[in-house]
């Protein structure tokens, strides 16, 4: 535990949020996603799995400390529904709902189609896998830059 | 980098420090210190070395986020000048004012004579170095809780 830092945030979650840098995409993943697979295709080979956690706590600790990009205009992805694309499932709702409480600006989760989404998750830096088993819970996020 | 945190806060020193439980003490000691050699008797065998710094700013960064033992009387305390145990060194000095700015409560620096330190220090859960070659330059830091 560290003063002013959430819970969640253990000392391996920290290492990994704190190596990533500028243009790295952070992957936060529902119970269901081939998580082991996906993360041992990242650049840090590394799962961190959070049982017992819902996907909008996770968002919110990770958010705390986490710089989101402003340089490009989809810095936040999710899972879209197969064979509904504009479909907003309750967990992207709830999720949206933590980033516009959290962020100063708000951001649109943009849409990822299923297998682009594994493909990019697999050119991310690593995964955190949170037991949440609502459907399309799988997210990217994008690091930027703290200014000076 | 990390919103809010102290960029000296790598991401193997917020492991270290997020990894210390109630009671573990962080050594923090000067370029002159045989700091390898106590690392390797830690609990997590580990040195962090931030070359380049200041003691006073590597202090600062830390106690930005590191919780003092309030169980003890004595949570803080430094190497005591051989043949003068009562002398202040300015590098003690200066991180009692370090001290003194962030903590809430006044907490005064204890000494400890040098063979007893090196030996609480190899009791320690870790260490970091800084470059720093001002002598006695050596503190133990006991870790506190973050209250719920």
């Amino acid at each position: 535990m560290l003063k002013g830092i959430d819970p969640l945030l253990s000392a391996d979650l920290l290492h990994l949020l704190a190596s990533m840098g500028h243009g790295d995409d952070l992957a936060i993943v529902d119970g269901n996603h081939p998580a082991a697979t996906v993360a041992a295709a990242t650049s840090s080979q590394t799962l961190i799995r959070l049982p017992g956690v819902p996907m909008e706590r996770i968002v919110r600790a990770v958010l705390s400390v986490f710089p989101v990009d402003s340089f490009v205009d989809d810095p936040i992805r999710a899972m879209a529904v197969v064979g509904d694309p504009d479909a907003v499932p309750e967990v992207q709702e709830k999720v949206q709902t933590v980033i516009d409480e959290i962020l100063d600006e708000s951001i649109p989760v943009e849409k990822l189609e299923r297998f682009a989404f594994y493909a990019a998750a697999k050119s991310s830096f690593g995964v955190i896998q949170v037991g949440d088993a609502r459907p399309y819970g799988c997210f990217l996020f994008r690091k930027g830059v703290v200014p000076a």
